[in-house]
């Protein structure tokens, strides 16, 4: 067979995401799973979702069905350009593209700005589902050195030299995917005047900036160089992933090239989606919602924190994340997330290790674990195993000559 | 800002769509429309779809509403796979991928075929939606010399010659759009034989096969080389667009790179989406509801079949088709169908120069009228009004000298 069909030159760097094979393990009944980034669904508004489904095909059923513009529904963009205020975002809501996820928002730049070869910056480590979304426009990836609060602002000073023709730096400024970091204040000003005199625009990923648990957002990267900056949002962490509905928000001069790209990919997203989506939170619905799916989080990110120290072996580090859904574990010298994982799968549990989230240079000793997903007790739980495996793990390592 | 973001090369074959813009013009209130392929939205099962959202919602909302695997939700992939056995085609489950729409069907397949310079054959004319999906992965078009049954076999033949490592041929046995031609049991199996001895895989795109007005469909083009044949196929016309859900149906060798492509681009298509349309049809709905669209659009059919013969000038020509949702009208020399458009649409009507069709030496005499979007009434009218326009034109050319 594969003597009729020649695939593209792509194709062959495309591979099967580990993300996705970890969560196919995870579906063993009653594993503790820590690994895929699932919101809690018992934070789905489904009783607000039903109404608005239910008033969408009562009132607007001929539209909602219907072909639909490719930007998206005109009433939902213009509340995402008011919504964006709050992150320090003068923008109009001709700059908004309605997308079929953020995920989706991350294949468009991709196929606008990437050429083969050309380089792209991204965070050391960074979100996979970007790695992939960039890859199939073979890119030639750059990991930006980066600490505790993201990438360093020297990093990009090197770009025109060591990277020069630098399309974009892939940022997740707000609890990042996957080392629930966040970005200083002065970090966020000293990278986007660093990428500015670099001439580096930024791609701003922001899917947990909402789930904040202490302090509000500090203001977006794209507020600071607006036309060097494409935004991307979704609404998956604050109401429904099932929905599938993300945005883009990007300089005037390149909308029209993502509204083509978004056009060829699927012609538009599902109406009846952004419709029923806008009829829930169009009247601030979200800010009682939202609080509710924060303190749930907290909680989460308490008992894991709790647990973490009480079970995990000395030689492990983590800091407790502000917002999101992930914990960034390193372990001890001599240990591998990876090889770890079947021993920890049989131990009823699971956790995303680490090394699939750099561009280069992987630290295998490295994992990403999600306290959204299960309860305060399952975590415990979980917790729980996990240093009995990680402490078993350690014990058989022989003793090396000093 | 230009010379802040560098787009990609492929970016810059990228073009406003030509339909999007003219769907633009049509916005205008009252106008009589026969331009876009838009489903008549009297056909859309609103009750039926209000009772499954409901149903999802109140008993599989957790599920529903959560991430989903990428492949599809897996009853309704059963459901395809046991659907398309009418068409000829035996096919496993896991041969089927939900798409978001089958235009991102076409997406994911250039995403994994096409490379730049490398020849795509598609028929002439052909769907302007694929020649947007496939341009921005940079293929060299070749267009096959085509009938009123679609493409020659003999086409196929020169393929190795002309166009060697052509990619596939695009084809749309079934009603095409444009066109609205349906390919013979005989020419299906030339065309199929063809392509085989050339050793050129098809990408067969079927949305309009349903919509038959007196004999049912034929075996597809797939049934009669599967391991070189992708389908694509769509809900958009049988139930509603608005939700946005189509399907792959391909060869197993090269399943699981089209799902990373699938992953990549949008992780899944919305699984609430995919849920209650399986909850729609799963019982028989659509053996019960496709013959009312039917009936609907043969009397459309007729309708505009009848205005053209009365009101069209002489030297128009046309056939009637059997099914799907188009007329192709080639006008008398010296007419230019997008040139007379302004005019049309100021005489309050529109419909699609041919133009944008092809992939290449585009016949501007040519022109597609949709027929499913205004009632039989509209239609009469609509059409009245195109031979008036026509007829005006005509009269305004100037008289050649012999």
């Amino acid at each position: 067979m594969s003597s009729i069909w020649t695939q593209a030159r792509r194709a062959a760097r495309m591979n099967p995401s580990i993300i996705r094979e970890i969560l196919k393990v995870t579906e063993k009944p009653g594993i503790l799973s820590m690994a895929g980034g699932l919101p809690s669904a018992d934070t789905f508004p489904v009783d607000a979702l039903k109404a608005a489904c239910d008033k969408v095909l009562s009132e607007n059923a001929k539209e909602a069905l219907q072909y639909a513009a490719s930007e998206g529904f005109a009433p939902l963009r213009e509340w995402v350009a008011a919504r964006v205020k709050a992150l320090g975002m003068d923008v109009s809501p001709d700059q908004v593209l309605i997308t079929s996820g953020s995920q989706q928002g991350l294949d468009l730049v991709g196929k606008i700005l990437c050429d083969a070869s050309a380089p792209v910056a991204v965070e050391t480590p960074t979100y996979l589902g970007a790695l992939q979304a960039f890859t199939p426009y073979e890119p030639s990836f750059i990991s930006l050195a980066s600490d505790e609060q993201g990438p360093l602002p020297e990093a990009f000073a090197r770009l025109p030299h060591d990277a020069p023709g630098t399309r974009f730096a892939y940022l997740l400024p707000n609890y990042q995917n996957p080392t629930g970091r966040v970005m200083s204040l002065e970090r966020r000003q000293a990278v986007m005047a660093a990428a500015k005199a670099a001439g580096v625009p930024v791609i701003e990923d922001n899917p947990y900036g909402d789930l904040w648990f202490d302090e509000p957002p500090l203001p977006s990267l794209s507020s600071m160089w607006p036309e060097g900056s494409i935004y991307l949002g979704s609404f998956s962490k604050v109401l429904t992933p099932g929905f599938r509905l993300g945005f883009i928000i990007a300089p005037k001069a390149l909308y029209p090239k993502l509204l083509q790209a978004k056009q060829a990919a699927d012609l538009h997203t599902p109406g009846f989606n952004q419709r029923v989506v806008y009829e829930v939170i169009k009247n601030g619905f979200l800010d009682e919602h939202v609080p509710k799916i924060r303190a749930r989080y907290k909680a989460n990110r308490d008992a894991m924190a709790e647990g973490l120290k009480k079970h995990l072996p000395a030689g492990c580090e983590w800091q407790s994340p502000k917002g999101g859904m992930f914990f960034w574990i390193r372990l001890p010298e001599g240990l591998d997330a990876m090889a770890l994982l079947p021993k920890a799968v049989d131990a009823n549990i699971a956790y995303v290790p680490g090394a699939a989230f750099y561009a280069a240079n992987p630290d295998p000793r490295t994992m990403r674990l999600s306290f959204v997903t299960l309860t305060p007790e399952l975590i415990a739980e979980g917790v729980a195993i996990l240093g009995r495996v990680l402490g078993e793990a350690l014990a058989a390592i022989p003793e090396t000559t000093p």
